[in-house]
């Protein structure tokens, strides 16, 4: 894909244009880090997302006044970044992280259907805890109306990835500790709601962990 | 702080202008997401950052060809997010995350200066493995001359946090399992550079688990 935009020029040996593998860092990723400009001022919103297809699924709500700007004809851009370690160098200058990351361009569309609504916050429901949703009752109307959801088409897709130890091998006899400390988002003990202290959760909890 | 675009409107009651607040968990991140746009073209990119004061001290190299554009003119946005947990409720409807988020304004500034850039940059290298500093070389002129710094004042600043249980107390009689599955980022066991394979790593490592 020759989209300027996309391009990594910045330790271009890092970066490709590779959709499996974006969309494998997309599925991994809770977060995603949505930015757009409306009449010059720049703005980036946390959301919760999945990806269908060669879309991102945005779930809109924490940002509802903003979000209606997307009619699909202005540029917005999602981008994830999954910390694997820090990487500790013999020197400041040669330290450096190990990360998965993501940019996507496109032009994001409020969905105003309702029943593609629901179908799309399903995808959502899925995509943040595997296997929950056949355990949950379906959304009331009144629910899908009060939750927001955009599709982004990926029009261009941008990945970049860092992972190994230092690159700093001809400071290799210096007598300082170097290596790399794994960092990863990790799932902890489940905390029960009232009523549910004593049960165990379910498999699709426990598979969280 | 009256700055509409700082304003949390969605979610109101999670929300603040509280410096304080914003500054621990900008302290507390170690990725932050930098959005700005270039001829109505919104960019989004993950950056290593330190704070200083009122400032955000960004490590510019990923980006060099998109952070010309920032002379002290230009708009731009930094967000954090850190993830807290997955809230699971009764319904799709009432799903959440615990998180901590924060969303800085201001315009960036290129730091020309190089002992200027040196001292920015060893704030970088403070905030990313607290400790550490004391034990590397200073950096070259050459180090310094090859990396980029950026400061960016915080002229606005929006803190959104989300905490506890679910909030879906008129379900609570449903059989399901609801709960937050908490999430952290953490550090694993360090992986030794060659040569340190029988090294115990030192104390400023340690302290990172």
């Amino acid at each position: 894909m020759s989209d300027g935009r996309a391009e990594v020029r910045r330790h271009a040996e890092r970066g490709s244009n590779d959709r499996l593998d974006g969309y494998a860092i997309l599925d991994e990723s809770l977060v995603c880090h949505l930015g757009f400009a409306v009449d010059d001022q720049p703005f980036v919103i946390p959301v919760t997302f999945a990806r269908a297809g060669d879309e991102l699924i945005i779930h809109g709500s924490p940002a509802s006044r903003l979000l209606r700007h997307f009619d699909g004809t202005n540029e917005a851009v999602a981008e994830v970044t999954i910390l694997d370690g820090l990487v500790l160098a013999r020197s400041a200058f040669n330290h450096s992280m190990n990360y998965r990351s993501v940019v996507c361009f496109g032009k994001p569309v409020v969905v105003d259907d309702l029943d593609e609504r629901a179908r799309l916050l399903d995808l959502v429901t899925d995509k943040l805890v595997p296997g929950r949703r056949p355990h949950l009752r379906q959304m009331t109307e009144k629910e899908v109306r009060g939750t927001k959801v955009i599709r982004m088409p990926i029009d261009a897709i941008s990945v970049k990835v860092r992972s190994g130890g230092p690159g700093d091998r001809e400071e290799a006899d210096v007598d300082v500790w170097a290596g790399v400390v794994p960092m990863s988002l990790v799932a902890g003990t489940p905390v029960p709601a009232d009523g549910w202290e004593d049960a165990e959760p379910p498999r699709h909890v426990k598979d969280l962990a």
